[in-house]
């Protein structure tokens, strides 16, 4: 690690000292740096009227103590400069801030054996709380394919879409190291929900679990707000699975495209409420619809990297026909049958041509006798 | 009428002569005319080598009989210079053809009450025949609010989708004129399927059944592709309910794309194969999600003329508060409980302000109190 101890100090001092996505805090160390705005902090009035008993604050936070306590619960605090510091996030520094969150991270906290920069090619799988069984089975079924193509599924371990997420990257992904991380709004101590402990450990065993705020912090609102924009920055693609009009899925899926990243969203019943927010997004042109994890792979994969395999069906008795046949075909009634004559003429061909056709397309199942004529099978007219 | 006798006569001979859409005959009467071909072909020789025995079967055809027996069944024959006429239908001189079939037909043989005039905004619906009961209840939707705003609901009467179509249609248009046209690959005068003979006749009772196809021809498959591109070109846009990758309902779909029209489609389950035609066109940018008639009218409207209503949920308890209220309801933890001090350094406030403000968010279910602490109601987490 190149980062000097002063510099990891001073960022795990400010880090406690601020929310999650503080704007003042961010562009402060942006702008700054971290071990000049903590001395300033701590050592001056404050500056920038960012807090009134800032100092005093400051003064009681011991970072080695913190980096310490955390080390013991197996969490480390990354921070730019580290090998493992993902690119990434840099892209937050340009992109506007939503509901004054955003910025660069002062640092990330994290628990587990994967290093942040295996997630350059990662994609998000997000959406509702209250997923329908549909959602949760097509989220399971994207974490599923995107883990096995070797890609890090990124989630926020809520109920319903997120967990469904990690939970399939778990099956699909058990042949790889570390199919998962999950980026909570708590810190990386602690489980929320509490529902979902097992998942989230499994996680912090083979993959990550991130937060921006503090060992010990609490989930709250703005934690989620934060935690949302660092689902969509640490990917390189976001998918929306389901996400009702004013669902929370939609601050993220806002995240990525602020950032630039691939944005997609998965259909559902037009009748279902749940799939809403996903349909005007696709609708407005800010969504590319996918409908599973090769459509996904696809959209973030390098270019030819993941092509979607071409749906081609099998070929069809048509498909085998000569363009002579299909002429024939192409003639034969679907209802009421018609004598080869009159086939004949629709089709602008010779009698024997058309007898012989005929006789082709009755070896094929594509035409039958009736009542003394011809028409098309159930299976020609599909 | 300004039409000419001699003109219509001869387009009379010629629909009896040539298949729907052969794009030979088409071609020689935009090139020539219909009374220049018609004398043409009876007269001289085959001068573009349409058909070998094109002189005699001209000369077997009576336009005027054929006009007569057709009037008996009431059925016209709309041709261009008609008042009725749809200028629309010129749009396919430019159009390229598809598999041999394309053009302005050489005259419509119509059954109804409704000018075909009418259907200058009118919207197609069209679909799988194996529609599932979903995509069946949303195109009666579609159809019934297409037809409340006084909007012709278009399709080609077949099972699935197309009748779903046209019985919204009519239940929706009941106090409009000729709410639904349906278009056959037969003759206007036969009715197919036999199974929709009620709803084709009511149709023809009340707005308008059309062919290209001569009174007495069958269904055949170059109809119903000929057939495909008039339901297209009809109308103002063309919304695709359900299709499976090979749906017929695609080529309809391809024609509207060639002739510019609005192409939308409907999403559904991505496990349904009934509508991963639709999702592949949406995804390619081909088609727009719309999600019910509300968006197929906002796309068909003139600029303006019918935009959604804008979906705002009525306001949450969140929306009534104050900036500050939101700063304390923010800060306050979903799980565990907090005490009020904690919130007040979480939002960055005073503990007085945080105190009230609790209070007013307890007033309005957004906050409980547990175990000596502040937390976030089910509500307020939503």
């Amino acid at each position: 690690m190149s980062v000097p101890d002063r510099e990891r100090l001073a960022r795990v001092a400010l880090n406690r000292l601020g929310e999650p996505g503080d704007v003042k805090m961010t562009a402060l160390v942006a702008e700054l740096g971290a071990v000049r705005l903590h001395d300033l902090l701590l050592h001056e009035r404050d500056p920038h009227g960012l807090r009134t008993d800032v100092a005093a604050r400051l003064a009681s936070v011991d970072p080695v103590r913190e980096l310490e306590r955390a080390a013991r619960v197996g969490l480390r605090f990354v921070v730019p400069g580290d090998d493992e510091w993902p690119e990434s996030l840099g892209d937050l520094a340009a992109a506007s801030s939503i509901q004054d969150r955003g910025g660069v991270p002062v640092g990330l906290w994290v628990k587990g054996p994967l290093r942040l920069d295996r997630l350059v090619d990662a994609v998000a799988v997000v959406g509702s709380r209250a997923a329908t069984q549909y959602g949760a089975d097509v989220a399971r079924d994207i974490g599923a394919v995107v883990a096995r193509s070797g890609r890090v599924v990124v989630s926020g371990a809520a109920f319903g879409i997120d967990v469904a997420a990690h939970r399939g990257a778990i099956s699909g992904g058990a042949a790889t190291d570390g199919p998962s991380v999950a980026i909570l709004a708590c810190g990386a101590d602690r489980v929320y929900p509490q529902a979902h402990r097992e998942v989230i450990d499994h996680i912090a065993a083979t993959g990550a679990v991130v937060s921006e705020a503090a060992p010990g912090c609490s989930p709250q609102r703005v934690r989620f707000l934060a935690r949302n924009r660092l689902i969509a920055a640490l990917s390189r693609g976001t998918v929306v699975v389901e996400a009702a009009r004013r669902s929370g899925a939609l601050n993220t899926a806002n995240w990525a495209g602020r950032l630039q990243r691939s944005l997609m969203g998965v259909p559902g019943p037009v009748t279902s409420a749940g799939s809403a927010g996903v349909h005007e997004l696709i609708r407005a042109g800010a969504m590319t619809l996918v409908t599973g994890g090769g459509d996904v792979l696809e959209m973030v994969g390098a270019a030819g990297e993941h092509l979607v395999e071409e749906h081609r069906e099998p070929p069809t008795a048509r498909d085998r026909l000569t363009v002579r046949q299909r002429q024939v075909l192409d003639a034969v009634p679907v209802g009421q049958p018609a004598h080869p004559d009159s086939i004949a003429r629709v089709a602008g061909l010779g009698l024997l041509e058309v007898r012989a056709g005929l006789t082709r397309l009755l070896d094929s199942g594509l035409v039958e006798v009736a009542d003394g004529g011809w028409r098309l099978t159930a299976e020609a007219h599909g």
